[in-house]
């Protein structure tokens, strides 16, 4: 999938909203636990009750991890089904990988080879020869580390590096000539939603993955009227504020009823935009 | 296991050698591949002929993710195999994470109750509230990467902070004051032998994994030189050249031969700075 295409399908939608996967075992409804794979279970119903409202779903790779072999499985199937069931949404691993470049060819091969993602995050801390195997793969994507959402973001991407840049502006500068808009992303957390004016500076063209609306206190309409471009160029993920909307078996009626809220105010900042 | 303890196990074994588990699918001997799980055979036999010569053990995420559930089963075999067996042993999980802190929470969990890891390898980048959810796993090390033996540390690595220090100085700095020389180590490549001196400035009493000896190039002798501390302080990694010795079912002799010649040069080395 290209930028035109996520662009296509944002508009189709009326939302650039992506759905975390972040399904942690012990918050999944009772009367889901019975069946093999409950993180599975809980996804799909997830996905079938948001799928309208959404362009694209982030499963957080630790959730999986920390239940094993059968959480691999449970991140497999769930890949699948989306692949399968609805082939316009737009996959993303979030793995924070970063690794040298042999071990990066594996991974790559891993995310998206192994499984189908369409994309990964990947930390930029070991630089080039770590993120250039993740680009070499045809109509994949990687989306960078920047700026997170995080306190600790404080502590090195804002550090002020000889010569005037930030760390995280060093990051997105470097990295925007290593890949193209059509391969590149950059994490930008929502909680940091005065800096997108001067990222857009920086990156005018290339899509950027917001995480911490919701749950971490980001706000939609600032993100949007800092970040946003004139192929949207955003897409903003929310998680616990959508998938545990509600913990009893009513999980997916809420779940479907928050991204709708989600979607509609896409819908409005799109409409007064005037990109639909 | 905390920094004494480490140091005990060189002593007896007068080696800080740390056998890299890269085990790559396509490199295992064909005698191995009726096996139902040939990555963790291949990796046991290794380990059988190697522990003796060897403190640590290193398992790559990267190579199991790729092979999927079964990957992930031929991982948690092997860390159960070493546990069981060779008890004094440190496994370390080269994942190189860094998430936000209710996910590195979640990663923390995996690696260090899901799988009984020793240690993990981090990625600075997000600060503090990625790596301290790791940090109160009592018993458990971070392994952050401080400066990597790849072509792309150059990139944001090695940048210099207004104030004087390198981007690499300054995450050492900063993260010595997270955690403790009994559950912090730096990830320091082989190739920048030199940059020991510098990074011994700031950490003396830290230990440093130290990978990119052998296939990359990193000379054993001028990582002790620059790195030794009156503890050690180092565990060298080997892969390639130690697993990969040789490819047909002479392997075992082979990788037994090769971690016993590195065996040889640290006990000289061991030796020659009286900490044996």
């Amino acid at each position: 999938m290209n930028a035109e295409e996520i662009f296509r399908n944002i508009k189709r939608k009326k939302s650039f909203l992506c759905v975390g996967l972040d399904t942690d075992y012990k918050k999944i409804p009772r009367m889901l636990l019975h069946k093999e794979y409950p993180v599975f279970e809980f996804n799909k119903q997830i996905i079938d009750a948001t799928q309208e409202y959404a362009v694209a779903y982030k499963p957080n790779l630790a959730f999986y991890e920390m239940l094993g072999a059968a959480g691999y499985m449970s991140l497999e199937m769930t890949v699948t089904y989306i692949r399968e069931k609805y082939p316009d949404l737009f996959i993303i691993a979030d793995a924070k990988r970063g690794d040298i470049g042999n071990t990066s060819h594996m991974y790559a091969h891993a995310f998206f080879k192994t499984l189908d993602f369409d994309a990964i995050t990947l930390s930029p801390y070991m630089g080039y020869d770590s993120i250039s195997p993740f680009l070499e793969v045809n109509g994949k994507w990687v989306i960078l580390l920047a700026l997170t959402s995080n306190a600790g973001s404080e502590d090195f991407q804002q550090l002020r590096i000889e010569g005037g840049n930030k760390l995280f502006e060093e990051v997105i500068c470097t990295s925007a000539e290593w890949g193209s808009v059509n391969n590149t992303m950059y994490v930008v957390g929502a909680t940091k939603a005065e800096a997108l004016t001067g990222i857009r500076k920086l990156i005018p063209e290339h899509f950027l993955l917001v995480p911490g609306v919701g749950s971490q206190g980001g706000s939609l309409k600032e993100v949007a009227e800092y970040g946003m471009n004139d192929r949207c160029g955003l897409l903003v993920n929310s998680s616990r504020s959508i998938i545990y909307a509600d913990v009893t078996n009513k999980f997916k009626d809420a779940a479907r009823q928050e991204a709708s809220r989600l979607q509609a105010q896409m819908e409005e900042i799109l409409s007064r935009r005037q990109l639909i």
